[in-house]
């Protein structure tokens, strides 16, 4: 009874933490009942005796198929049904090429068939490349060859088999997908984003709060105010492990459709080696954490002086990382991050004036390791925040970010036109308030086009405003960049923060 | 042309990293042919219709469960079998329930069970204790529910068809279990056990070369030494993302019976313990790497002076987790290691006396962040290496690893028989020279042996080779310690130094 009930709150904070995968039960659910209907009320075919064969391939499918995320069942559907289309067809010839070497020979050189294909198939699998992507189609694949290459049936018979066989895996299959695809989908692109940003955040929060605690640690009073906070400050921790989790999701979404803001060939791998630089900035706040209660405590006059770089190191390094989950969340393209760096990095040099000016003369060697540890991991922190902020661009410009705007100013969205003669921006009301700035293109002008001059077109706010009232605006250039429309041009227009 | 000679190129480099791969495909090549001889030649029963479902089953089982190494292949296999006979128990019962509630109602009810089923089943996949050890299981228990219950069959049919699907699931599973225990088998055990062992050695090598390359870093000429020592060095990076593939090994290790060095219930979770220490020593190491080449070097006279504890405090706990490492993987208890910590933390010590004496006054505090992070990172190592070594001698405790003892020592094994009223010591010749010395013990002493009490019995060497001779020694103790033997008395004679 109380084992149970253990098991009634597990379930529920199993649910809580993440509802999705409540609807993801019912959604397999549905899809087997739904699946197992359509073979239920079928005729009785030659190789559908009962409930049999056909629909059996179908459930299994749906059963094995069906995976939380979009990208890991399209993953194992398509390993699935194109793993069965190639076997079969090596199996079908297996079977011919052994069939005509007469009844007793047959079955070894059927043997020698489905041994040679399945050790080789089963060392394939071992290549870290295979593993990654196409394990669970060489299993499959070993499989229907082995199936299909050892039935005893005659050639017509097989056929039927083998196209039942791919019509059931096809039902299953798709029924699956499509479910995942339309019914409440789970985008392993999306969960990937929202883990790179929360970790960004959470390593950020952790930046922020850092001056209060290193310089207000011993002084607060109530124990469960410290404890909830510094076990909010520790939510860091979940950063440290999450490679595994970031491999998987980069390795599913791969296999995703374009899908809400994610477009075709969405930059994933680039979403590794930010999430590689924010783990990195994660072992180095571990470190950092463990000299908050240090020991080795500095003079309080001394601390008193390191106090203000300290601080502004910790703070900005952690806005500067805000703004980038920011920028990452919104997808926008921003380069607010950059003033919380230069802060950062010239209260670093503050912070080497105030120590070259003599000030640690009178500390403790002792005291100085931990006080300078905790300076030089801050300067790491300072180093590697403007690595993730430099990454964090270079994942903006591959995935082409919108780029920001302050709702204030004239958002411009540029579009290429085929015909017209002369570039045109037409501003459009849009539904925030932004002014939004078609730019047409002349053909002629297009081969112009240098990505590095972006200069020469100035959008003032002013002229804007001036012009929108006849509803369209000649801007005489023939160098303008287009806003995340057009990859095959890569143009956009860098605005500026007028 | 170019492409299939770089993947002969691949698939040799991945036979090489570890031959075993091949072996283990040559195993499934031979498992499938096996099984699937074995259907080849059977006569047609109602459900095995040519090449049938029967041998299809077999077939399937095999290529599905047959994994790399014997705890995950049982850990498949076993999942499968318990979860098919569950779900097949289940499933005869729903399926007759339903069968009594007439024509038009039975299909809804039907359907009603498998959604219900498969969509419970779905959700406790969530769970984390279930998926790490019982997922597999779950799938198949979905699978297996929907298949049965789902089938027009009437009830004797069904029994047939449950038996003979049982059937070859055993034919199948239990293949692939014999093989892969019996022929060349890969432990996960053992896998996990060498892992840990190497990480050892890894880290061990970086500390003990550690103060060549931080002292002499600059002053080497020849490049390509320099780089081949470095690469060398920087083999620890392994070690960083080593949990994965840690946590899994275990996961695939607790299904595995007693093989070799490791009995029934191992402590593989201590290995976990271990292995998280491991990692995080290995992430300061990853950080004084990158204090190896610093900018900000310190005065060649400071950097003599502190040679010396520097060069002992890295060397030193390199050789504690060296010895830590031996213990390991001789699987010997050992105090070996102790002297090397004391020795580390002594050279701690004389460090900070040094760092108090005003050796630093003169030097620049920029340099000095350098050389004292670098104080306190191997000041960290010294600490983490304390607690590794405590870690391991946990586990070797909770796994009964035997004494350590020198070779020429003489080697005493103990035996308890089970009659005999008076403990008695037989040496026997081994083969290696060394005497082995077993005591019988009397059934009423058994009940007085304490754990702690082992200081009663001194096996001199003097006193075993004068008895030696005459085949058998008579050893007065009432308090007599086994030696890695009976793992349900917890004996074992600590055999002092002589």
């Amino acid at each position: 009874m109380e084992k149970l009930r253990e098991i009634v709150r597990e379930g529920r904070r199993v649910g809580e933490e993440d509802p999705r995968r409540i609807v993801h039960s019912f959604k397999v659910g549905v899809a087997l009942v739904l699946v197992s209907s359509f073979y239920y009320y079928q005729p009785f075919g030659p190789f559908t005796d009962y409930f049999g064969i056909n629909a059996m391939w179908a459930v299994m499918t749906v059963v094995v198929v069906f995976e939380f995320s979009v990208g890991a069942t399209l993953s194992k559907g398509l390993n699935r049904g194109v793993a069965t289309l190639v076997a079969g067809g090596l199996a079908l010839g297996a079977h011919q090429l052994a069939s005509l070497s007469g009844r007793t020979i047959e079955p070894i050189l059927l043997a020698t068939f489905v041994f040679v294909t399945a050790a080789l198939a089963t060392f394939v699998r071992f290549f870290p490349r295979v593993k990654a992507t196409f394990d669970y189609g060489m299993l499959i694949f070993i499989l229907t060859f082995s199936l299909i290459s050892l039935s005893q049936f005659r050639d017509e018979e097989i056929l039927d088999l083998a196209e039942s066989r791919l019509s059931t895996v096809l039902v299953g299959g798709v029924s699956c997908i499509l479910i995942s695809i339309f019914v409440c989908p789970v985008w392993a692109g999306q969960d990937l984003h929202s883990l790179l940003v929360s970790n960004l955040d959470t390593l950020s929060h952790f930046l922020q709060e850092f001056g209060d605690e290193y310089f207000e640690a011993r002084t607060y009073g109530n124990i469960k105010v410290v404890e909830k906070r510094r076990r909010n400050l520790e939510r860091y921790k979940s950063v440290l492990n999450s490679k595994s989790d970031e491999d998987s999701l980069a390795n599913f979404a791969k296999w995703e459709p374009p899908h809400g803001k994610f477009g075709f060939r969405h930059p994933w791998k680039q979403y590794l080696v930010v999430a590689a630089l924010v783990r990195q900035c994660a072992h180095r706040i571990d470190a950092l954490n463990s000299y908050i209660n240090s020991n080795f405590q500095i003079p309080i006059d001394i601390k008193k002086k390191l106090e203000e770089p300290f601080r502004r190191m910790s703070l900005e390094s952690g806005k500067a990382m805000k703004e980038a989950s920011i920028s990452l969340k919104k997808m926008t393209k921003s380069s607010s991050y950059d003033i919380h760096i230069i802060n950062s990095q010239s209260a670093c040099k503050a912070l080497s004036t105030l120590l070259k000016s003599g000030i640690l003369n009178d500390v403790e060697p002792l005291q100085m390791v931990s006080l300078l540890t905790t300076v030089s991991l801050l300067n790491d922190i300072v180093n590697i925040t403007e690595k993730i902020s430099e990454s964090v661009r270079e994942l903006a410009s591959a995935a082409r970010f919108r780029n920001k705007m302050k709702p204030t100013e004239p958002s411009v969205s540029l579009k290429k036109l085929d015909s017209g003669s002369t570039g045109c921006a037409m501003p459009i009301n849009s539904r925030d308030g932004d002014h939004v700035v078609t730019i047409l293109l002349s053909d002629d002008d297009k081969d112009d086009i240098d990505d590095d001059d972006t200069s020469n077109i100035v959008l003032d706010d002013d002229t804007i405003n001036e012009k929108s009232e006849d509803g369209e605006i000649h801007v005489q250039t023939s160098c303008v960049r287009e806003v995340g429309m057009m990859p095959e041009h890569s143009l956009g227009v860098r605005i500026l923060q007028i």
